[in-house]
């Protein structure tokens, strides 16, 4: 059974969102009916804000709603240092590490032969200019931990390297907190690899 | 770490959503960002849309852009059947089992001497009232089985029998594709009591 137009409509719509199945729109779309009128349209306007008033900032590709983001104008951040990762959530997630005080660089994504995204894709260009123009000592590579991430680690330290800045990228090993029994045999590699003495 | 303004006023309001966990929010937020401008607006106006055109129907209280419900005004259905349901979405699951062509009647929610729901605070007069006036030869509940739905239907019960109308009740048993091994105490309990002569 499908809902009368305007519940259909907001269903359908739901369901294109990441995460979102079937079930859950409809759940969604029924709380939106329930609430009250001005929740309803704080929601509404919220998204319509993100797009009017949210672009990328022209230094490191961050979200922000001023031309530089709010890290790049952090004059207590670290310069010399930046932490390259995929995407602009990605630096919520290196953030809330607390461990990393420089500024960052976002590529837009990983190289992905089979998903047709080659260097030019991504925001390599601009980071290889950064690197001589605010005169960059590391770059640490916080890309996935998949291969498309391994490439694009890879093709950046082969391309930055030259430009006589360290290149560095995030260990891969057991989780903290894990349990040794629950280890796939890839992390566990790494794990072996990237042994430290104690 | 917090996003910078629309973002993270998109990620409260996404929070609020039944089901959308922060990290979900976050996703779902960043989706909204990359996806194409039209995509974006379009699920705000949905929104509004379903705000601005979406009522309850003035007979069964299901949601409806015109005064009745399009199964109010559909002459196929079978009259003189009513299928009580707590919640409008509820109608949607018993349409899926395409073994119900009466029509509908939503209460609003069920009985809840806790929650402070009483009799008052759900359709149950209009119900009566449509018994009467309709000419209703059934009454479906169709509570969940739950504490509070089992209170609902047993007060139903009571108040509409003695219009002279027949009131049943959803079977409950074994889910269809289950396991027996793993079927809870309550629901075997209720399986047995109302098992059928084969």
């Amino acid at each position: 059974m499908t809902f009368e137009g305007p519940v259909q409509r907001l269903i359908d719509e739901l369901s294109r969102l990441p995460g979102v199945g079937r079930k859950s729109a409809q759940r969604i779309a029924f709380h939106v009916l329930s609430v009250e009128e001005e929740d309803a349209r704080r929601l509404a306007q919220s998204i319509i804000d993100v797009r009017d008033q949210v672009g990328t900032c022209v230094r490191c590709f961050n979200v922000t709603s001023t031309e530089e983001c709010s890290i790049c104008r952090d004059p207590r951040r670290e310069v010399g240092v930046l932490c390259v990762v995929e995407r602009a959530q990605d630096i919520a997630v290196v953030e809330r590490s607390q461990e990393f005080r420089g500024r960052y660089h976002v590529l837009g994504g990983a190289l992905s032969p089979i998903g047709g995204v080659g260097p030019s894709e991504l925001h390599i260009a601009e980071l290889a200019v950064r690197v001589g123009a605010e005169d960059i000592k590391e770059l640490i590579l916080a890309t996935n931990p998949t291969v498309e991430g391994d490439v694009t680690a890879m093709y950046l330290a082969r391309e930055m390297k030259p430009l006589g800045v360290k290149v560095t990228r995030l260990a891969m090993g057991l989780p903290v907190g894990g349990d040794l029994d629950y280890a796939d045999e890839l992390t566990l590699g790494r794990a072996l690899q990237g042994r430290q003495e104690m």
